[in-house]
């Protein structure tokens, strides 16, 4: 690689710090809900700099946003770029719109340096990505890549009723354009550049995140039912206590996590004892159990070892009953090789101190690489707090993310 | 020894159930709340059974119902047995009410069988044992021995603001006598029969509980805050889950009470999750944690214990906080042994299976003990199911529990 271009990183923060008051909140942070007033707003705020910067801009059918830059040769598929600018009732500044403006900055900044590409590139703004207003979530990149259907998304209201085809209609984003079709073809690559909303960048005091992939996730309902008793007329050893079989569980369910360390994930975060007594033996106690990893065999075997240590305690106990039924499975995404290979090559060539950090949360990149070699660049945020008021990053990282993903992007846009 | 006198159990049953019949519940239990009309009318039936026996029957300023049977030496003290009228909202037919009539059935035995004891024996139904109305709870003999004033208890309220000194207005039962008082100096021995209210005679297939003491508690309120965090973005070893450092405190409040077999006590009957969701790790847990055991020594041990444990969790964590606040203790009761003698020496005599049973909840003789020489008698009930409908004991038990009355009762009067 030849000596790497950067953006403007002071233009960069200006244009995030800009479009952060679409929607900003007095706490600093942002609510721009999806197919809102105010997301119509920041849609037209970003088409307005997309127009400005020359680029060409076609809405598809699930309000999808694409913003063009044309290439010098009509045969090279389009590499993209892209995140969302919905987000969260109590979401921050980053979230979403800095994958969406960092994209934008890149194509600003070949602009400014007249670079032609042979690619065309493109910027995107997925439709709600957050879920927070219609479900599913990730809805614009999931119709785009075929992982449920338009009509299915289009049909989706909220909790008022309001149907996602009319708010599009009132916002002025039902666009033409059927999803999933692109001019000149599917994607050469798409990169996704995102604040981590995780603790492991600033933990290691690195810049950048090359994301080998999404972990994998099983969701389960686990009910333990012992017997309601006494606390002071039942001795220890006549008793079937509900929450005692269920803290077992909660540790074990944390050492599958760390067994499957760096990528396993182990978390209780639900739960609740009946009859929540103080003097009462618990005889119910119904919990959420969440198991993550980067490997579908990983998160089998994590299921399995879970089985088996829960029959070992009804073994133990005879009187114990535990009924555990999964609820929710998210497929691992491991994204293209050549696409996380060029993260970390433009993060080496910037002398940027990096390390692969796996995404625990879905963002649209997951679904994209069902369809297209996609890839995502990470940046740290402070405490790794995010889905909150206050959420931050610093415009150092900001900048650095961008001048990963312009490099990146050139490499297969060349 | 010479050989042992037989109540009649028949009798006994069927006075039982003649009296469960008041405030009886379609589902088979009682509902009679301390000073209700109902109460009223349990009191009254008692008392005209007493009258009916030739008993002197007097009532003390809160309402404790004394029926007294003379002797024939002036100098001995009155040898009491007595329980308690009132019921839980959905008791059942035994708890209490049982041991007042054990106790008028060994007096109309005596006057059956036409036997003169030296000392008087009285039975003695105390006012609102439960505590479901109006706490205290035990207050007829908490008043009675000193617990706390004559003044705090007539002044208690129900919900609707019922004061008890008009509710025992109401109902006939503000008696005249001064609380504690007693004809002939306070009691030479005070036995209760109960039933255990928990599940070991029947584990053990045995008829009669001798109850060396009641275990002493101690309650705390235990907040355990770690760091609430996102459960696919933190990977393991940058967690500070509260939930799992809880689950840990519940596994060793359980070896704690293990650890003090047979009469320690651990258990964790309440817990509050926060925020409580499924991808979040919980950020704060608040749960009770509840100790017993028969000796303080051992009671104040298990603290300790669990306090260093509290402490290297800590020390693993330096982001965990927990607080641990002392909200209740009972000091541990220990029955009088020649009392405690008795009620074993009756039961061998009479040739009944018998084995010492802790009290893991309070009763009257345990305030009583404060101020005479008390012991207990359990008997079976099913499943160990008490405060409860369903509650049940058979008229086996409940007649070998009322020998054993008789006869721990004429050792001391004679």
């Amino acid at each position: 690689m030849s000596k790497p271009l950067l953006i403007n990183g002071e233009r960069l923060w200006n244009t995030l710090m800009e479009h952060g008051r679409i929607g900003g909140t007095a706490k600093g942070g942002v609510c721009r809900l999806a197919l809102s007033e105010l997301d119509g707003q920041g849609r037209d705020l970003f088409v307005h700099w997309c127009k400005e910067a020359g680029l060409e801009v076609r809405i598809d059918a699930i309000g999808n946003i694409f913003a063009r830059r044309e290439g010098t040769d009509p045969s090279r598929p389009v590499i993209a770029m892209g995140s969302h600018i919905d987000t969260q009732p109590t979401g921050g500044k980053f979230d979403g719109i800095y994958g969406v403006m960092a994209g934008l900055e890149v194509l600003r900044t070949l602009n400014d340096k007249g670079i032609q590409t042979k690619a065309p590139i493109e910027v995107i703004a997925w439709t709600n990505e957050e879920g927070s207003r219609f479900v599913p979530v990730m809805m614009g990149s999931g119709v785009f890549t075929g992982a449920f259907t338009l009509e299915h998304a289009l049909a989706a209201t909220d909790v008022d009723g309001l149907a996602v085809q009319d708010e599009l209609r009132k916002i002025g984003y039902a666009g033409e354009v059927s999803p999933g079709q692109v001019p000149g073809g599917m994607f050469g690559a798409y990169f996704e550049a995102h604040i981590e909303q995780g603790p492991v960048l600033e933990a290691h005091e690195l810049t950048i995140g090359v994301v080998p992939g999404a972990l994998g996730q099983r969701w389960y309902d686990v009910v333990v039912t012992g017997q309601e008793s006494h606390a002071g007329t039942t001795p220890m050893d006549l008793r079937h206590d509900a929450l005692l079989a269920a803290s077992r569980i909660v540790e074990k369910v944390n050492a599958l996590g760390r067994h499957f360390a760096p990528y396993g994930r182990g978390t209780v975060g639900y739960m609740q004892v009946l009859p929540n007594s103080r003097n009462t033996i618990p005889g119910t106690v119904k919990f959420s159990v969440d198991i993550r990893a980067l490997d579908d065999g990983d998160l089998l075997a994590m299921e399995a070892d879970l089985k088996d240590f829960i029959a070992g305690l009804q073994k133990a106990d005879a009187r114990l009953q535990v009924d555990m039924k999964q609820v929710v499975y998210f497929p691992p995404c491991h994204f293209d090789e050549a696409c996380i290979e060029s993260v970390r090559a433009a993060a080496q060539a910037l002398g940027l101190g990096h390390m692969d950090v796996v995404s625990g949360a879905g963002h649209d990149a997951v679904y994209v690489a069902d369809v297209a070699p996609a890839g995502m660049i990470f940046v740290p945020c402070k405490d790794g707090i995010s889905h909150n008021e206050a959420e931050d990053a610093t415009p150092e990282h900001l900048a650095a993310g961008a001048h990963v993903l312009l490099n990146a992007v050139l490499k297969h846009a060349s």
